[in-house]
């Protein structure tokens, strides 16, 4: 085979960087591309219930596999997706969005198509995603295809951000060169400035030297930009007490010695703060700052040292240093950290009260605090654990991750809805690594209504999350901040366990809890902690009951939302 | 009370034009808005199931009343809208965006707010919706606040045509004086050039004088630019024969002895088309042309005399009069048509067979050609008939409408689940009117599932639209395009009748038809006839089955869609 369709171009070379399921809905614009996923042996068209939760779905499976696509149709399918990829973008988080588009000769001749505007505008829906991409190609010039396929690709991986890559529906056949395919396409970063890297270095190793109280706070970005082994590394040869934030959380191990729990400003736990804010030195990995993920920029890092790790430039103190990547210079900082540090001593107490101890007796009704408190006792090496904005991405601080977990929420972004289908992309992203990998979603009652469809996805192709429902009858964080009795805060009572016989399940299981018996008699069941059948987990709680540190976010909130200057 | 508040004023001048429905959903930068529609008697807030759907349901409340508002949060809320809003803008229906938007402080200090994308552009979301908008507004100035908030709501109105209007968090309490209410908004179009306007009726007259073979063509914009009563009058006094377009379809009587039949060009039944080809002259009012309600541009008008009326223009063969509104030149031709029509003779004989004539024994499986030809004898007076893009928009052609019918169906912008969306809010506009007036949906198992919790909203505010589900195994229209028995068209099996206790209905009924003898016995039933209770019908169908419009359709859009020149 010398010669091969555009379309199975496309598909192969995903399938090359284990990009093996396909998220989004078929429309006619798209039909023809859908045929070639079916012509590359291990992937899979996972056929969502709509486009918004297809977006969700790929954001998802890239947190997991480094890496998602989405493929929609032409202006209604596209512009479905847009809240999802605008997530993607803000979160940084790599999506391929692949848009199929009416042929060269509809464009110029301006036709009035159906799923256009009716105003012969082509280049409208594009235009709106080239916001919120890091860049955007529509293929014309089969000569050229190739190339751009792979420029898209490589961007998309590379700076962890959506890329839009539209391709008319009358090239998915045209014929590229199944050779081109024999040249991986280069993922590899371009080496740092060697002198800016030496001046980086040796500023960073004098500041090292020179600090008392140094500490490391890893961020959303040391998971997304994959530098979360040579964190690992750092936290290990330095022993520098280590935290992580609400966005930050599952980037680093909570088990080492040295970790020192979440830091989330003035709403982390005293001790936290504390000792954060009492450091002289902070390396700071892979930042992504925002009013929830810092509680409304209540930071306060005394510290004049601060030493800032990105992507794309680094930072120390004042000092930008653009387009110099983090990775390499955190491979070369592993390099000379032992002979730095091999002397160092260091009296400070990590922190102890990481997580709130709370207790309460079997026959007590089921509290948000004591339940945060504990999820950590049902979770293993290895889960996926998502917390949709609300109480559970608050609550969820307060929990213990075991080593080698993966979190996953969108506290920037929080769109209300979206963990259903991240949950989704992400369980398909699971049993592609180890159909054993569970993956554990906590979900509102409120925001499960936003995407509740996306079930139907799971159930169709037999994967099993674990779902819990968060039942606190409404949209409890809104009522935090604001409208504590407002009718716009009730949704429709819903019964949750008729939900999965709707979509058609078989193999799976409804539970209800509402004590704290229940719950540790379901959790230290060994049958349910085997991830064989697609369960959803009813849990009841008080409707006013939530984090406390979510009661003092809603508290800033409402607050800094009503200034008027 | 002298003064009110900025919020208070917008849901005052909204009430005052019979918007009586708000749709969408609470975040935190709306919330406090929300307060102020409990405050203005006679307003509801929806409160959706997700923004999509809140869209989707504004427009179908508007195609009904003339105009809809919905209500979203700045970022993740607006843009989850996005395809709602697009497909608003491209079929003409008036529907005002309310955004709550952060305050001008955290705006001009760039703050890393969450639902932003963390890059401190604050202004991305609107100029996004600027693309699909006739105009925007961020308010800044209360001094001006009131007279932008008149001046989107009269463009909304006047255009037919989505309009954004962004406040900011802080402003919804700010004070404007009570008395502007009583002013009405000017929704009086300003008179059109009297030249041109003589010129245009001028020519029409004698237009009409040497034609001998004349006909009507009543399109979309018939009813959403308000000339639906002028052109019920201008069909009695003139008895030309009357047709009308897929989009069309409700905008005229089709109970008048003139009434022709639909025009698809080469999809239109052949007595149809050839009726309509012979003419040698064409009032068409209110064209909305597009591939879908067109027959794939095969129109043949043969005339040489079109004559073009517009919301906003009017061509007479290749003349154009920009800025000439229709409605006048209508108002004031009625008054000249009497005495030039009044020795017509036309020997013509009106189309017999506008719609397919099917017959089928009661025992017999159903079949979509016959169920279209049958579903008229189930519609009453002023019936709101929806049908889902597919197979339902196509077949809807092939069925007889009573009189003062309202038809919605989205030929142009075809974004599937629409019509789940449009039911809840039409439900909501209908039960403004007459509680007893029936607002019927005719929807794909497939299309369902991508706004399926949207039912859940009709439930609770206890509306009772008649859902009629075509059960035929996936996206038939599709299948038809291409791709008969692929994976890609296929969608997950439900249990349709487990949807309505799922959301949590008590007043409700699941009913099966597959035989033509249980449809007949099914809509002879006084008791289903009455739109007191929610109703979903899964009506069982061949999966290849379809209109024999759409087959045609569907082999033209595939041959469109892979022409590669």
């Amino acid at each position: 085979m010398s010669q091969i369709s555009l379309g199975r171009y496309l598909f192969e070379r995903l399938h090359q960087i284990h990009i093996d399921t396909i998220f989004g809905l078929p429309g006619d614009f798209n039909l023809a591309l859908l045929d070639k996923i079916y012509e590359v042996e291990g992937l899979r068209w996972a056929g969502n219930a709509n486009e918004l939760n297809a977006a969700y779905a790929a954001d998802g499976y890239a947190r997991v596999k480094g890496m998602g696509c989405l493929l929609t149709t032409f202006g209604v399918g596209e512009l479905s997706a847009v809240n999802g990829i605008a997530g993607s973008y803000a979160e940084h988080v790599g999506v391929l969005h692949v848009v199929g588009v009416p042929s060269a000769t509809s464009q110029a001749q301006k036709q009035l198509l159906h799923h256009t505007l009716g105003n012969g505008d082509f280049d409208v829906f594009h235009r709106i995603s080239a916001n919120i991409s890091e860049t955007t190609s529509i293929v014309t010039d089969i000569a050229q295809a190739a190339s751009e396929i792979d420029r898209c690709i490589r961007t998309c991986y590379m700076t962890q951000r959506p890329v839009y890559l539209g391709i008319p529906a009358s090239m998915f056949d045209d014929k590229v060169s199944a050779k081109l395919l024999d040249t991986p396409i280069n993922f590899k970063f371009p080496e740092n400035d060697p002198d800016a890297e030496k001046e980086i270095l040796d500023q960073i190793t004098s500041m090292i030297k020179a600090s008392k109280k140094p500490i490391i706070l890893a961020d959303a970005c040391t998971s997304r930009h994959d530098v979360r082994s040579e964190t690992k590394k750092l936290i290990e040869m330095t022993k520098f007490p280590a935290f992580t934030t609400p966005l930050g959380k599952g980037s680093i191990d909570e088990n080492t010695p040295n970790f020192g729990g979440v830091y989330v400003g003035s709403l982390s736990n005293p001790e936290v703060k504390e000792f954060v804010e009492d450091a002289d030195l902070v390396l700071s990995v892979g930042a992504l700052l925002s009013d929830f993920n810092t509680g409304s920029f209540s930071y306060q890092l005394h510290a004049k040292n601060v030493i800032e790790f990105h992507s794309d430039h680094m930072k120390i103190r004042k000092a930008t240093y653009p387009g110099v990547n983090m990775k390499y210079v955190l491979e070369k900082l592993l390099k000379v950290v032992p002979s730095i540090v091999e002397n160092r001593k260091d009296t400070r107490k990590i922190p102890t009260a990481k997580y709130k101890v709370v207790t309460a007796k079997d026959n007590e009704n089921l509290r948000q605090e004591w339940l945060w408190n504990h999820v950590g006792d049902f979770f293993q090496e290895g889960d996926i654990i998502i917390s949709e904005t609300g109480t559970s991405n608050f609550g969820i601080v307060e929990s213990k991750f075991p080593n080698n977990c993966i979190g996953i929420s969108q506290v920037l972004w929080g769109s209300i809805g979206y963990t259903l289908g991240a949950c989704v992309g992400a369980t398909f992203a699971a049993a592609e690594i180890d159909p054993k990998k569970r993956v554990i979603l906590f979900i509102g009652d409120g925001s499960l209504q936003l995407t509740v469809q996306e079930i139907s996805t799971a159930v169709r192709w037999g994967l099993a999350p674990y779902m819990f429902v968060l039942n606190n009858n409404g949209y409890t964080i809104e009522r935090m901040i604001h409208g504590e009795t407002a009718g716009y805060n009730d949704v429709q009572t819903w019964d949750h366990f008729l939900l999965l016989p709707a979509f058609g399940a078989k193999n799976y299981e409804n539970i209800r809890v509402k004590t704290v018996g229940e719950w540790n008699n379901l959790i230290q069941d060994k049958a349910f902690n085997k991830n064989d059948k697609i369960r959803l987990v009813e849990i009841i709680l008080p409707v006013m009951d939530g984090p406390d540190s979510l009661k003092k976010q809603a508290k800033l909130t409402e607050s800094i939302n009503a200034k008027n200057m």
